[in-house]
């Protein structure tokens, strides 16, 4: 047992089929480049999360039984859901062992369950209190633990759970023989201060375990979570091979020799891995961002059967950044802009769309809205005149939403809708207008950050030899709505690197105000005002549109009572 | 210590200085009327569900110290978020003993955290190990628990805990003393199925531990939560004593004599309680679901600090009841209608609304979409001529949606979602058109008991000497969105009575094609179809508004998985 092969491919939720014949397609491939044993990622039968797919009937049963069919020449290991032992009792989260001439036999479950941010799984699995042990036929016993289980140990769990896994595999010993290796089955989403993670809590279990600790993630999007890949290996002493990001293909490790490759699946070509004895290659974080949300919008479309997206543009940056991260996933064929000026519509709001339009090769619609503007003013004349100014500046915001979808609708594709993070935090965008759409690409990007994906964007062109698609007018122009004359963010908001730093702080350190008045020396009155409005806008979040989950702490289903935010 | 008050009081998440207001004067009134204990519902303090406040930065310490700051004359147990008691350990879900002269104290914290259907206690609490006993001055132990702690000795939980909090208590005692009563402090969120279960988990415990069992419920609606209230004592005999529903008020119980009363906080009255020795009264299904929405409408924007809504009534059968529950929840002159006719609409269209608002005795607006329909074709006149026809249909339905947040936005008001569950489910709705609204009553109300529901409300006026609201026309015209000419629901859905029966058994028992074909009788590939087309609509529904939650299983945030979908 030398060559080990981690197979980090992209499982679909829901598709076993699929996600089987992928896992023999791949496994077929390391065993022609000599692996002896190969190792899937995290319920990669089922697709991570598979949420309540796991309460429908039959399903866990599916799962188990596509396990046991699949047909391979080495041993594999392979992560899906296992039936529950006894009646009355929640499923578990497995790896299974399939070698061949032997019985298909479950080797460990899950024992720790994250049940906090994006994860769920106190709800859907029982927890198992062992640790896992492969034994081969060569004698050589394999610890086998499953994601969370190796994180316990590194200490990097918001909260300490009462186990440790591999604690309990390092005090492990059959008939005094020690442990080889162990493994680790992994379904651990990206998120943008994660980079480096991953490597620390391998090196954490092999320095303890003191043997290689492997670890094989997912890659590819499912829903709002995106999974950056990065399987690696990391021995006692620090040494570490890891798997490029972003990539599907298998990581083929000879233990011995301390080496490693990488096979792309579908190029049928091989590239190195990172090899590092002190810390890795840490990724630019705009490229690592952009490389992430184009994963999101790709997988979230190919997954649904979607081939185009149509989307608004504005001549601003969101619209801007959006369109090109668009036609970076799909293609510029697959991406359909509209240009919607009213009244209230500055001159280069149109021309610096077709610019950006034009440098991207992308169709740009004209559709301007005076005319239904107008006559949804004469409608709603006798409200307007007594009412809030805000309904009038949402109208216009509501008639582009219904164009965009108008068009969606026509040419089966999939509205993008463009608002960031800071926009969406503070509530500043229109519910069933800029808002419209069924995946939000920048929901999880501060404004600030916005612009450093635009300069990654023209970066990457430049460096291809192509024009930069944002133009500067998009780029330096006061941020803006344009529902109202000479609008401009800053009328209603504080700058947005202020903003940005005060609800950066708020909702993924959980700082209150005085504790981020205390840290920036922004004034109180300030910031309070600012978490004040971002408690009161849950509402409009209840109802927005999935978005690739790249920060820290992104919006999730937790962060949702409308009552409790009247008050505080 | 004879009388014993349960304090059924209507907590607001996150409002902690109103929560500790209501219970320092419901326990003054209790202490009037010779009560010796006073009894909270489940964390009254912060009240119940918390979700992300708990991770709010010193949110929990402010709950316990409002704790500790109670006055009360009166012995009172209150619960309220305990903080952890080490480092890197989660919050505790806690009963706190408040005596007069001494010291206040956690009596104990929840044992049994549910994670299913719409909890997610894991999630935020660290659960405690053993029971919890409050010894009383005069000798008197009682025995504490915590909502859930009761329900797994009724085997009323839809997977067993490894632990039985009331075997506990049962085994439990002081120097030879038994215990002299248990109390158990809820917030056991209502369904339709769900009304004498509670009598079942408290006389199984009341049996078992052979003294009375007093359970204390929370009532009123927070988010998507409804809770009935219905506090209650059972004894070992079976003999029980039952707060009434949906009011906020006092369970006032003396032990010795088996009798109790309750009064009302508001209206200082008192009304009797329902005592039984069997079978508890069970209220007609429709008049408890018409009272369940309408405190659902009526909290949710009480507490949101919104006092009148806006809806559009097209002379259905669905926007006649959310009108008529809206004025039932905010009083006829906070509710506003807007008809909204288009060459598709039938006349009785218009003249149904107007008999429903007329009775209603509310204000509606006509507003045609005939001109900005024609302008809206016009703009979009390339993309209609080729694409697909439902492109053209949706344009009116985000028409009407865009009028009635006009209205609303200018009013200061919220807009009402007025689509039905069977609907949602098939995703016979359009996003941002009848979908749009802040909040929706009939999310969770299949459509064939829509039409019950409008029975109940045309006989609640006639029992009370008005005319009906909801005339014939509207009650037998065929469904229809009236979006092309001649168009019914029934031209593209099975008849409500099959659909409606077949998803009932999909969501709420889980069966699949086979097993519901079975049990019905249907034709599997109709049956088949209607799964396929309720999978692929998680898009819609991931972007639906809060509505309250009544059956015994809601769409929720597990239901989500629009990848999966389009597989399955």
């Amino acid at each position: 047992m030398t060559i080990v092969a981690l197979l980090q491919l992209d499982h679909t939720v829901g598709d076993i089929d699929a996600n089987v014949k992928s896992i023999e397609n791949a496994v077929g491939i390391a065993q022609e480049n000599g692996a002896d044993l190969a190792v899937s990622s995290e319920l990669a039968i089922s697709g991570y999360p598979p949420r309540d797919l796991l309460e429908k009937h039959g399903f866990v049963r599916q799962c188990i039984e596509a396990t046991k069919s699949i047909q391979v020449s080495i041993p594999t290991i392979v992560g899906t859901p296992i039936p529950p032992e006894a009646e009355r009792t929640k499923p578990g989260n497995g790896a299974v062992r399939i070698i061949p001439g032997r019985p298909t036999r479950v080797v460990t479950q899950k024992q720790l369950l994250p049940t906090y941010d994006v994860f769920d799984e106190e709800r859907y699995f029982h927890p198992d209190s062992k640790p896992g042990i492969l034994r081969l036929l060569d004698g050589q016993n394999i610890g086998v633990t499953i994601c969370e289980d190796a994180w316990q140990h590194a200490g990097l769990v918001p909260s300490d759970y009462s186990v440790d896994p591999i604690e309990q595999l390092s005090s492990f010993s059959i008939d005094g023989e020690t442990l080889k290796m162990s493994l680790n089955l992994s379904s651990s989403p990206f998120h943008i201060e994660k980079q480096d993670t991953r490597a620390e809590v391998a090196r954490c279990a092999a320095k303890t375990l003191e043997h290689p600790f492997l670890l094989c993630n997912q890659v590819g999007a499912n829903d709002d979570l995106i999974f950056d890949g990065r399987s690696l290996i990391a021995w006692p002493d620090g040494y570490m091979i890891q798997a490029p990001a972003w990539k599907e293909g298998i990581l083929l490790i000879d233990i011995e020799k301390r080496s490693g490759k990488f096979l792309l699946l579908n190029e049928e070509d091989v590239i190195d891995c990172e090899i590092f004895d002190g810390e890795p290659t840490i990724i630019s974080r705009y490229t690592e961002l952009l490389d992430a949300i184009t994963i999101g919008v790709r997988d979230y479309c190919r997954k649904s059967g979607l081939e185009s997206v149509v989307l608004g543009m504005s001549g601003g940056i969101d619209s801007a950044v959006s369109a090109a991260i668009c036609v970076r996933a799909l293609g510029s064929k697959n991406v359909i802009g509209i240009s919607m000026p009213s009244r209230h519509s500055s001159d280069h709001s149109i021309s610096d769309a077709e610019f950006t339009a034009e440098k991207l090769g992308m169709e740009l619609l004209s559709m301007p809205i005076e005319e239904i503007h107008h006559s949804a003013e004469s409608t709603l004349i006798h409200e307007l005149e007594k009412g809030h100014s805000v309904a009038a500046e949402n109208i216009q915001s509501r008639l582009r939403g219904m164009l965009v979808m108008g068009v969606a609708n026509a040419r089966g594709a999939m509205a993008i809708a463009t608002g960031n993070k800071s926009e969406l935090a503070m509530g500043y965008c229109t519910l069933y207008g800029d808002m419209a759409g069924g995946y939000s690409p920048l929901g999880d990007v501060w404004k600030t950050e916005v612009y450093e994906l635009a300069k990654a964007i023209n970066n990457e062109a430049k460096s291809s030899g192509h024009d930069e698609p944002i133009n500067e007018s998009t780029m330096t122009k006061p941020p803006s709505a344009e529902l109202a004359p000479e609008q401009t963010d800053q009328d209603s908001l504080p700058p947005y690197e202020v903003l940005d730093s005060i609800l950066q702080l708020h909702m993924e350190e959980g700082l209150d105000a005085d504790a981020i008045s205390g840290f920036t020396g922004l004034d109180i009155a300030l910031i309070s005002d600012i978490l004040l409005r971002f408690a009161n806008n849950e509402h409009k979040r209840w109802q927005m549109s999935p978005s690739p989950r790249v920060s820290k702490r992104a919006f999730g289903q937790g962060w949702r009572q409308p009552l409790a935010a009247k008050k505080n």
